[in-house]
């Protein structure tokens, strides 16, 4: 791969490397317990086998009633089979006695199946006729019946390490009986802003500043990655402010994340303060936004520098600290903005070596989309971010991409409606 | 449309009819102010107008020397311009004076762009030469310069109500200067299971009984919608317990979710329950999975009857109850789950008149996925969630979709990598 000059780097990165330093890196977090109705989000940190059968035992999966199928072949409603009811199964409580051919006994859904019955004929093709049942409709064995074991077998293992919990999988779990879980601990992150020029939203604005929006974003996006985050506030660019403030950080958290004065400039003070209080892995990387980003430790804390511009950041972290958040809860890296693909409708140029982040407005056209790269002056442009439905990736062995072709779009919002259809 | 039958349901109504009675009885809750760093995930309920100009002055932005760019005309390395150097403004602290033709001053990323000055000449392009700065290319005007208003201007309206908010809109407001927001209240849900087979994960369970995992998943299902929700424990059979359980539940909550003997069985209490107290607006849907799942009122709460087994009550939140948490705090309803096309690989049948959700494994085809549909032979069947990947919705109109045909899959989990593009 050609390397690449930035701005006032020597040499940038190219963001596959630096991505497997990061992963060298990370150190995971120890597990810990918790109960399932606070696991959702968390990552897994053991693997879940099943310590019993599912279902534990053959039930009903209707209501009507238990029969031996062959007891029911031939039946019709101008040809219907006649059997004896002989008792009645309730969920949570069974009936005790057996089932032969020529009987039936009356089940409700998720009752035990009776011994000797193998199908389940439903309500509504059978008429009670006092001790008798009329059975107007055939059943092959199985029928209507969920089978001890089919869902899943003592000992299977049904969830890995490093699946990260949802619904279904908080479900799973319940079913088989685990109240508590062992998932990674969330990660501590403290977001750092710098910069003389900043002001706290809420306060009265003095000319010249504007206000710390970066942190606050990114305070979201690493609670979106499972962490538990803190804003420690704006730091102004005083060399022994910002070592004060980093160190306090870092004292508290597995990962400390600095916006701004990340850069070579005469004022960027974090990377001089970084490498005077621990080390720099990584810094300045070959990708646009976010250029002069990178990472180091201060001790057991990795500490990001981050670019001061939001939708920089913003890029930065999807490219560095959301893969590094998920590693250190034993997760793989996954991106949370769906992929469509859609045709380009003008050319994105691009340097060789260098892997670029593109924002894009999307149109429907038939059944795919059209992508339209959103035109900013500055990675400083915030509401283009509200323009923008996603973003592609230009990757570094091309200088671009043409008009007209196929390229991925990662979304930031969903474009579809309802779950059910509409 | 044409009606069906439903197991021991006289007539099931269309999702569509159901999801329009629904909408018609939601009350919309009321907007509470939150702390930005506390506002994501929550839904807006005021228009953000921007009050002030972003950025709120013109600011270099990047490292290096604000000029009027006509000084700059015509400057290459072989034939640069030479300019006077007259001060220095960094982010935060300003310069005073005025930049005229052949003049410069040197400028950090942020800082306001000095008076006479409309573009800056990067770092790397100058050098300083004692009181003269080399410039060794030219620049145009507005070059390396982030124009006052460029990214939004006064009185325009950022983010309108109804809005979820994200990262990005958070950043948006925090550069806006906004610390709290209008947002509307989340609902609160109570989730009450019932059955007497079902016994608490972390218990021991006694023959018969299974574990209660739809309350669970609800739990966190809800939860993914905006609620605050908490179960309200596990319910037996019986009439009086059941009445006092939703009466309670509907004291505290804004919705409650019952799951189990929503149907029309001996022991399906859970509709005459609710009749009894309130009323049943619907009862019994045209869908499959999810067919007795209905709503009432108990006084200004509203109650959702939903079927027992997790599956089953997966889908019916999704049509049912996700929309109505959505539409109580002024959102539009939208699903979380992306959507990728998929060629069908096996025969779906349906049932015209009814709509279906069937869960779906896809395999990688070139570009493209394959579907193939899971077999399952009941609603119990959990772990035919894990083994799924998504899920097809089949319309009312048709009666099943062929081999080889393009379907719209709705994904549980994303299939995509890392957000960098590996």
């Amino acid at each position: 791969m050609r390397s690449i000059r930035g701005r006032g780097f020597r040499e940038l990165m190219p963001l596959k490397e630096a991505l497997e330093r990061l992963e060298r890196s990370i150190e995971p977090l120890p597990p810990q317990e918790v109960h399932i109705s606070q696991a959702a989000g968390r990552v897994l940190a053991e693997d879940v086998r099943a310590e019993r059968d599912n279902p534990p035992f053959s039930r009903a999966a209707m209501d009507g009633f238990a029969v031996r199928a062959s007891s029911t072949f031939g039946a019709s409603p101008s040809n219907p089979r006649y059997l004896r009811l002989k008792g009645e199964a309730r969920a949570g409580a069974g009936w005790s006695g057996s089932v032969g051919e020529g009987e039936a006994v009356r089940v409700s859904t998720g009752a035990p199946l009776p011994a000797g019955a193998d199908a389940v004929v439903m309500l509504e093709h059978v008429n009670v006729l006092g001790g008798e049942v009329e059975v107007l409709r055939a059943v092959p064995p199985g029928k209507n019946v969920a089978l001890q074991g089919e869902d899943y077998r003592k000992g299977e293992v049904l969830l890995s390490s490093g699946t990260v919990l949802g619904a279904k999988e908080v479900a799973v779990l319940a079913s088989l009986g685990r109240s508590r879980v062992r998932v990674a601990a969330k990660p501590r992150v403290r977001v750092i802003a710098t910069g003389d020029e900043l002001a706290e939203p809420g306060e009265e604005l003095e000319e010249g500043r504007v206000y710390e929006a970066t942190g606050y974003a990114l305070l979201h996006l690493c609670r979106s990655a499972g962490a538990e985050a803190e804003r420690a506030g704006i730091v102004e660019d005083r060399r022994e402010a910002l070592r004060e403030a980093v160190r306090s950080a870092a004292s508290e958290a597995d990962v400390v994340l600095i916006t701004g004065a990340s850069s070579v400039g005469e004022h960027d003070l974090v990377p001089e303060v970084l490498q005077e209080l621990g080390r720099i892995e990584v810094h300045g990387i070959a990708m646009r936004p976010g250029e002069p980003s990178g990472f180091g430790r201060l001790g057991r804390t990795l500490v990001f520098m981050l670019p001061g511009y939001p939708v920089a950041t913003l890029f930065s972290f999807e490219a560095l600290v959301r893969p590094a958040l998920q590693l250190m809860q034993g997760a793989e890296p996954s991106c949370p903005y769906p992929a469509v693909r859609a045709v380009l409708r003008r050319k994105i140029a691009s340097e060789l070596g260098r892997r670029d982040f593109v924002r894009v407005r999307l149109e429907r056209a038939g059944e795919g989309y059209e992508a339209e790269p959103v035109r900013v002056s500055g990675s400083g442009v915030l509401s283009s971010m509200l323009r923008a439905h996603g973003f592609t990736v230009v990757p570094e062995n091309t200088e671009g991409v043409e008009k007209g072709e196929s390229i991925e779009v990662r979304l930031f919002t969903p474009l579809q409606g309802a779950c059910c259809g509409g």
